[in-house]
């Protein structure tokens, strides 16, 4: 059986994408998942770019990886200077990683305009840098900027390039196809040359600029590459890189080369909801294999179809990689995708137990009204728990009203009083704010804050409005998503009303709810 | 110089689409911007499956299409059936297109499964419709559905059903890659197979299950394919079909096949955002060739080195599809692209001007606060209208105050009270609503009725909330897209702030002074 290794660099190439902004430590959570999932390398940053990117590095050093290798990525030194005294290498081995990747020219248009320097020069950059962190005993990966542009161009420099990081000791050469502008027919036809003249591992690595990335990808591994590079959900800048969640299921399902096992590819979805939730992306509903979409089937014609056999409309399978099929008719949440909810959060709720079907039928319901529990578990830990009389209540609203004001000079005002009882004391108060929800915001905390002290350690991190069913105008429902997040843990919760400070409303309790119900465990 | 034609199914496989549903009017806009693009066929939709279908074909008529013709879609007869006798037969006449496009079963498992009929009565359908329709004297498009997973599992009987097409006289044999499962290199191999058996021109059309429907049309053109079938922007059942989009920019930018003209190619940008529009589905900001980030650059050392070359980072010129290159730390418009947008808009802004600096300057912030004009033309004529003073108020407001109240037994209110004067006569009213924006809404109309009755006959048709700057929680700024039509236009509206009532006022007002300033003509 072929192995073909997966270098993931949602971390560096994925945050140049437009929207894209990681934390130190949503850069943990992602690199945990991807952990998880099975990845052979994790590319964290470029230490020598920003701190942010050396924090990483040294934070990830206490979390144990069970799969992954953690790299740290940089340039080759610059024009006549030795590694050794190099501030972007000396950077590198700081951030005390196992696996170095180093990029470097191939293209003589770039070494001409960006490096500035001769194409003998760039040849001793390569070797001598590679040659430096080997000697450092680090494993090194070279990646090969450009490379296929630059053997369209110029096959016999671009060669040489790869040459002299195979001679200077590089354990994988990636051919990297970094402006996104080949089709898989001329990206299959370079590696096919140059596969005979290399020993090392090679590997491929390809923007989307031409919607092919993926498709590249694969076309390179059947011409021998063992090495894929690629981003969680195609992050990247332009049109983003290779999505290695459409590797990785082409990989396994269509060129049956075993990258992952067989349990980590049922994770696929969630993996991929996931980092699209850290990285504050909206999830592609037509994302290949992961996509809420990909398996939802609306024509007449082939939901007749597939109710007489599911092979008829469907290229596999949808639970290999943790998705399921759905029938646009009647999309309602399945009792088993609940219980397996139910169970991760360890809520002991039991196919068996009475109050089973009433909760299910809530959850049918509350789903059907366009509320949305993916991103909200804050809120679905609360319902369930509610739902299994396991929840006591922290206040009881008595009432509040926002008021909204605009005068005659333009100026805008908004005040939300509320009135609400802890333990039978009353609280009334107002506050303004930023708008409504803001407003409202403001006054339930200074209400709550003298009973609930830890509520000042908490805060809003995201706040998300969806209209449900835009054609309405405005009269449409909308769903709120509020993500909160105190020192310790990051929670979101939902609200749906066709009032927005209503929906809003649900979301804010629910969140608050939720701290304090996590404190009190 | 080969010859490719584009045949576009966005009306019929397209709306499919989870969450598009498409009115006859929607049908009509979209034709017609099909047929300025120079797409050669357009797949109007199944006149025998709903009544919509067949009033978009009767409306189609009255359009003078420059360079496309409209196919009307639908299945071969049923087992054991004339022709002359069948329902769905007689609906494809009825639609009255030049073109009629079949499909047909191509792999046994669906003639045994769906059909339930014998192998030999499956070619008997697809001979005996085709020849029919000829004998009526329409070209016939055939499709044959599902041929490559026919081929992989009996090649032989696959081939059996397209020679059985041809000799009953069909023009195009389109090869289908249904369910999407396929990579590049085995749609190539099959299409090599079947290419020299068949005389009639081939064609092909694939979905994107894999991430591979662009790659494998490319494939199946590289192996003699001359006619392309594809949605705009990918649209489609599951993870929809291959993106038309795509599909053009590769054709003529990497292959070289003049499927359109410079001039037509230069429109790519324009028309896939214009589409994505009235699909009411969010344009892809990272969609090849198109999107708003394809050229938009983030990295450092990319910035660094566009500066130095424009090739180092980019495949193509983005000005051959109508894009245009982003540098992020500087996003601001240029003042090329908005003189476009007011001569498009036939507003006369000079570049000369002495005005012109400051209109630029004004769009310029509004753009940095938020405010986005590509979906809002509405308000970006009434916006120049103003700044050229061109426009004259149609009212004053004096001042709005909208209450939301939630009370104990969690019963929740809106009402919004609006005082407005109109030539001096001041009007001061209140309505209720469904939400604090439709109460606003229900109040501003009303005040506004007695003085301007056409206001009437228009109503809004989409509303549409997004979060800016989500990170800062309840205080974010939101921009509130409005769309509006009456029984001529449509028009799109934009407002921002942090205050969601105040955006949506802003949206609201514009979408009103629109409608009567556009009577006013």
């Amino acid at each position: 059986m072929r192995k073909v290794e997966l270098y993931d660099t949602t971390l560096r190439d994925g945050a140049q994408t437009e929207g894209i902004s990681y934390s130190v430590s949503d850069k943990l959570r992602i690199a945990r998942k991807l952990d998880s999932l099975g990845v052979h390398y994790i590319e964290g940053g470029w230490p020598g770019s920003n701190p942010k990117d050396m924090q990483f590095f040294k934070e990830i050093k206490k979390s144990h990886m069970k799969n992954a290798r953690i790299c740290a990525f940089g340039s080759t030194v610059r024009a006549h200077t030795t590694p050794a005294k190099d501030a972007n290498i000396k950077a590198l081995l700081k951030a005390e990683t196992e696996v170095v990747t180093l990029f470097g020219k191939s293209w003589n248009l770039h070494v001409k305009y960006v490096l500035k320097t001769s194409l003998d020069e760039n040849l001793k950059m390569i070797s001598s840098s590679i040659a430096y962190l080997k000697k450092k005993g680090r494993e090194v990966i070279y990646d090969a900027e450009h490379f296929f542009d630059a053997a369209k161009d110029d096959f016999d420099y671009a060669l040489k390039t790869v040459l002299a990081a195979e001679e200077a000791g590089a354990d994988i050469i990636v051919l990297c196809e970094t402006n996104g502008g080949m089709i898989p027919s001329a990206v299959a036809g370079i590696v096919r040359r140059v596969q005979p003249k290399i020993k090392a591992p090679l590997g491929i690595h390809t923007h989307n600029d031409c919607g092919m990335a993926a498709a590249n990808s694969i076309a390179a591994v059947e011409e021998g590459c063992e090495h894929v590079q690629g981003t969680m959900n195609g992050y990247g800048e332009r049109c983003g890189n290779a999505d290695l969640i459409v590797c990785i299921g082409n990989l396994k399902l269509k060129l049956g080369i075993d990258c992952i096992s067989d349990t980590q590819l049922k994770k696929l979805t969630e993996v991929s909801h996931y980092i699209s939730e850290v990285s504050n992306m909206r999830h592609q509903n037509n994302q290949p294999f992961v996509g809420e979409s990909a398996f939802a089937h609306k024509g007449g014609v082939h939901i007749n179809a597939m109710v007489k056999h599911p092979l008829t409309y469907e290229h596999i399978k949808p639970d290999l990689v943790g998705n399921k099929s759905r029938f646009l008719v009647s999309e309602l949440s399945g009792r088993t995708s609940i219980l397996l909810k139910a169970k991760e959060l360890q809520l002991g709720l039991k196919k068996e137990a009475p109050h089973t079907k009433k909760i299910l039928k809530l959850l049918q319901d509350l789903e059907h009204e366009g509320y949305q529990f993916e991103a909200a578990e804050g809120s679905f830990e609360l319902l369930m728990k509610k739902a299994m009389k396991k929840y006591k209540k922290f206040f009881d609203l008595e009432g509040f009203r926002v008021i909204i004001e605009k005068e005659k000079d333009g100026k805008v005002t908004s005040e939300a009083a509320i009135k609400l009882k802890v333990n039978k004391i009353e609280e009334h108060t107002a506050s303004e704010g930023d708008g409504p929800v803001n407003a409202l915001d403001n006054a339930l905390r200074k209400a709550l804050l003298e009973f609930y002290p830890a509520l000042a350690k908490m805060h809003l991190t995201d706040f998300k409005v969806r209209v449900l069913d835009e054609r309405v105008g405005t009269a449409a429902r909308v769903r709120v998503l509020i993500q909160s997040q105190d020192e310790k843990d990051s929670w979101g919760t939902v609200g749906v009303s066709e009032n927005i400070i209503e929906a809003s409303w649900q979301a804010l309790v629910d969140s608050v709810e939720y701290k304090l119900l996590k404190d009190k465990r």
